[in-house]
């Protein structure tokens, strides 16, 4: 039998405290041995979508091909929201259909989607509470090792979308919001760098009016001042040198920021 | 020689913060350089030997057979405490002997238990605070490549075990207590849930009078309610949709708690 | 081709919380698929480049002959500071030319090293934020997976070195300071254990007066009382048996701290 080296990631929001994330991986090395299990985070907000959709989306794009990505972020566990597995032209997609997914799926070409509904993939009996270990992981595997993913269930036509805010443009920039905060408070918009922008010229404004100017790396201001900085998702951020924008600027997803160019 | 592919399973109160994980697994790959390292997890909260043996007994079953499981909680490192390695038709556990093993062990056949003493199998010098990379780290490592667990030292024909609180039967239901309570306030008890029990007519009281009905999924209550589910361990545990429970209930490892049947 | 199995060891102040350290693995990998990966920490104090050269000095020499040591404490990150490789006659430095590797540097045989300027093994277009990517994790795939270090770029003679900061000898004993604070507050010192000091008549003396008499163990004091250890670096900490020395008593990095030894 040929060896299957192949890649599993984990995205989810069960911290590391306890022995959730670990016994997962259990569950993976048992069904397909020779799986290298990658880390993403498991501190995702307890319940938060949103924030795990974009870990993964600015994640997945730096692992290999063929790659099975796995997230869960979860909060209706043991209802009947329905699980999905996804085939792209790079990589594999698993977790619960609630949008968690759809970030990274909106920069992939699709090629399969099923629900998974196979009982005979999953870990039985089925917990109420821990789906990471009974439905996603042993169907993780089973795509690391090369099962087919019709197996898991039927073909589905669409899944869950989250509505990723798109930028809008005003008379003097662009307005945009937070999607994410990382833990240092650094603050990551949905704005991106104007073609052609003159880095000194370009600044992005919060929504209580500190003026943060685009620059090329954190020590380009002050201890304590705040700044702009293209971030390694190529999505501008709002930064503090050596602080937290967050705490100090008062910024959480959602929050409005504009963009403003100014002649030089 | 046979590439023997294994895995070890970490289970200790060393946290992340520091160089201890990392270090136990430069020696583990140092001398079993094919081993797979599974964390279970590193934040048992520091010398509870209560919640690590739980922590283990949680997860071992979903670990391949084979698995070498390392658990170190061990307020007594350097003292004369005797330090455990025990063979299983399953799988290796070791640790010292202070009972974290224990509740993994006895749900376990085991077939052979030895103190570890060759010293000739230890990291030397051993030092006094760290014998998760001095002793415990090299002998996982020489079971996990097949090495004799007799070379560990003498046979042992016992060891500390923690007592596992049994429930006991009430005239309306059963009285357990609160075994482990998880990183998100979910508060894990002794209590299964009785054979045929009709769901909506069992419910926990906790020890100030709550009362957590029994329900299959978190979103069966509005957010912010207490329930009660059957966990992923198939032990009963006392949740708030949405919140913590220990934080709201009052609960932690040892408050009592009731489990009701009424009629419907 | 041969397969090389081959280690990576990560020590940065990224944190787990975000996705930073796992796309740092999956680039790892991508480059250099058959790579162990094993995380030091994560959690050094932001931008503490001493604390982050402490861990890596304190764990590398458990690691493996041939392992790839990769660093980043960077607050310098996106400015024109070097990125440095080195080769040594065990293992391999990676990281920014700040002091983050010199400690473990000056224990090691120096066999070569470079200044990291090689745009193509670089991961393009490079951010202004995230070198562990795109800069240290692609080196460190290319020296684990056997490239040449004189590909990383030119040769140089010397790099920063921080400090290590020597005790001096009193009349009385020895003046030294704590160099590293660990997560339970055990407050690592530069002093060794003089040579034949019989243990109990051997003390550390805080900066605030507290007498610290240097135990076998933890246990040998009552709970809540403060000792010294031999640790496991075999350097001297002050611990307080069950508690935290560091807030116990007003430890941080740079506290003077005194060894006396008295008659028996």
């Amino acid at each position: 039998m040929l060896s299957l080296m192949s890649i599993v990631t984990l995205t989810t929001d069960f911290g590391l405290s306890d022995w959730f994330a670990g016994t997962m991986k259990g569950v993976i090395l048992g069904r397909c041995p020779d799986t290298t299990i990658v880390d993403i985070t498991h501190d995702v907000p307890r319940g938060d979508i949103r924030s795990g959709a974009f870990a993964l989306w600015a994640s997945c794009r730096h692992l290999p091909k063929g790659t099975v990505h796995l997230a869960v972020v979860d909060p209706g566990v043991g209802s009947r929201r329905p699980a999905l597995a996804v085939k792209t032209a790079r990589c594999f997609f698993v977790g619960p259909d609630n949008g968690v997914l759809s970030w990274a799926l909106a920069v992939e070409k699709i090629e399969a989607a099923h629900r998974i509904e196979n009982q005979a993939l999953m870990l039985q009996p089925v917990s109420a509470t821990f789906h990471g270990r009974d439905v996603f992981a042993p169907i993780a595997a089973h795509l690391a090792c090369g099962g087919g993913i019709e197996e898991a269930g039927p073909a589905v036509s669409d899944f869950e979308r989250l509505e990723w805010p798109e930028p809008r443009q005003t008379r003097d920039g662009w307005l945009g919001e937070v999607l994410y905060v990382d833990q240092f408070g650094n603050a990551i918009t949905n704005l991106e760098a104007p073609t052609g922008a003159r880095e000194r010229s370009t600044e992005l404004v919060t929504h209580r009016g500190a003026r943060c100017p685009l620059e090329a790396f954190y020590e380009s201001v002050p201890a304590g001042q705040p700044l702009a900085l293209i971030g390694s998702a190529d999505l501008i951020e709002v930064a503090v040198n050596g602080g937290s924008a967050a705490a100090q600027l008062g910024l959480t997803p959602g929050t409005e920021i504009r963009l403003v160019e100014t002649a030089r």
